[in-house]
């Protein structure tokens, strides 16, 4: 019931891939897992150094001889000034003060140049190191990088939050499109419009989607369980991409205290922010969320925001307090569970039959 | 394979509910068809007078004997002082002059007490009328009003937007809960968070609001066709209550220009606004919510608002001009088509078992 082009593509058992969450969640351990219970475990590689990429790379090739993917952030162009940098930074001084953070951190904010240059070696190792699937967020990547990748027999995803995101990704020559619906947790991935423009949810963004492009369309946001898997196959999904889902099994490398906020959660506590990263993204209001919301709009673009918050959300890391980490999940906490990713794929695969036949 | 609780309440064929949309949308004619298609059709009466409630509930009983429904606004209280109609007021002054209005129009804002009076009236016209189904917007009627509705065996549906809400509507003693997601089109349903907080795409909310009730779910946004049907019963609902879907169809009383627009709408063009009423609700974006944008917070509550925009509202149909009516729709206006209600039905159940075979 599941051969169909996107497990074809991928060469996968399972039309279920684990989302590339970034920062430090999708461990070796939660790819191999996931890729060896027959779905398509991902490295969120977005913060990593070409090095890092590398290394883990050569990890999972080590652990698993089934096919894994890695997701990159296309580099957007941002500008600033000294003096944004200095008002959006006396904003968080409150914050490192509750924290005990010393001033005079070094705070390394790149340029869109530096960008570039680390995306471009990214890509050079993920060629060199012959990873089988690469897919992208916040953009397409230029034709010959995109050329270049396919040239290698890499498959390539993209990820769209609109109809005309989605033709734009088929058109430059993606293999399969990622559809983020408004329930997604994480950065919004929209890269033509605004993303307050670009919240449409699953129900109406899956099926407007499947009728205008022809490769096959992956439906991500909010999506948990069995249920979701059906419902995105018949909404004209071949697949599914789980984040939050994933994020809270045994084998993820989110902190426990991370893992216990979304099981605690309910759906209406899961907000959009800016305050994190200069990038809207959906997580748990806490209080960091709280305290900077009336700033949203004044602060600068991502990846300053992100650089400037880094020292902050580290040491709330290391004190083990959820008040100022940045806690992204979808609409779906209700759902989550601290369970083994096979347990997880068993009861994916179970529902998925129940439903069949009762339908 | 449509024979479940849903079905057996509301003694009809098939599980699909054709939304209750006030403001003429829903003509006799309209809920006739739905209902002899083996839907329910539903009278929006939320702004009608008891009288013409009565006068439709009539006409609808000689033209089919299959059960039909009606929706009801449960009265919410506001306050407000003259000051604030006053400067809400004259921020409609421009929109007045575009459309020639003349000043003095003779604006009638109901008192609460006033809408508690309607409300009670209309519930009596629903139960002297022997309405099969009544459902409910904006809460839950009082304990009384509910037994009275039950004693005289009328079948009650009530809208949540949260798992919250639906756990209330199930403690009120409704035998239905319609769970409204961020797709949906018109006015939000919530009733104890604020509207912002509940927008929970039907991805994530129809299986965790199922986890927790245990009254059939009714799921409502954004579907339009036998996709998704068969998604929101993969999802755990028992049925859907569409939209949009109907009010394009040619028998619903939309005007001309409302249904095209929508036709010609994409999904990204439909925004939430509280200009035209004082309550969110989706629409598509057009001059009258652009311009109004930078006042949002500061309008007056339904239904002052409401009652403030009417003669522009009224002006500017009579006019054929679609810049200042409210164009609700939800989230899917590429799968809206101008047909007739038994095509629709016919479409979907066709789609319903492709999909049945297909997985």
């Amino acid at each position: 019931m599941f051969n169909n082009k996107m497990t074809q593509l991928l060469k996968i058992d399972y039309p279920i891939i684990q989302a590339p969450m970034a920062g430090g969640i999708t461990t070796s351990n939660l790819v191999v897992e996931v890729s060896n219970a027959g779905g398509l475990g991902m490295i969120g590689a977005g913060y990593m150094t070409p090095n890092q990429i590398r290394e883990q790379i050569k990890e999972i090739i080590q652990l698993t001889k089934r096919p894994f993917g890695i997701n990159l952030f296309v580099p957007n162009e941002f500008a600033y000034t000294d003096s944004d940098i200095k008002s959006a930074d006396q904003l968080l001084q409150p914050f490192r003060d509750q924290l005990q953070l010393h001033e005079d951190q070094n705070i390394d904010i790149p340029t869109y140049d530096q960008l570039v240059k680390t995306f471009n070696e990214q890509i050079k190792v993920i060629i060199e190191e012959r990873v089988p699937v690469c897919s992208f967020t916040f953009g397409i990547p230029s034709e010959e990088v995109i050329e270049e990748l396919k040239i290698n027999g890499i498959i390539l995803i993209a990820t769209a939050t609109t109809v005309e995101e989605a033709i734009e990704v088929e058109k430059s020559g993606m293999d399969l499109v990622v559809v983020q619906g408004s329930e997604a947790g994480g950065h919004r991935g929209n890269f033509i419009r605004e993303s307050h423009e670009c919240l449409i949810g699953l129900m109406s963004l899956i099926p407007q989607v499947v009728d205008h492009v022809s490769i096959p369309v992956i439906a991500a946001g909010g999506i948990m369980d069995g249920r979701g898997l059906m419902a995105s196959l018949c909404l004209g999904a071949m697949g599914v991409q789980m984040g939050t889902a994933f994020l809270t099994c045994v084998e993820s490398g989110a902190q426990q205290i991370y893992k216990e906020a979304i099981i605690n959660a309910k759906e209406d506590q899961m907000v959009l922010t800016r305050a994190f990263s200069g990038k809207w993204a959906r997580g748990i209001k806490n209080k960091f969320i709280a305290d900077m919301e009336k700033h949203e709009d004044l602060l600068p673009d991502f990846p300053i925001q992100n650089a400037l918050t880094q020292p902050i959300r580290k040491a709330s890391s290391s004190q083990q307090n959820t008040d100022y980490l940045s806690l992204w999940s979808g609409q779906s906490p209700r759902l989550a569970k601290n369970q083994s990713v096979k347990m997880l794929f068993n009861t994916i695969l179970t529902e998925a039959k129940i439903i069949t036949i009762k339908i």
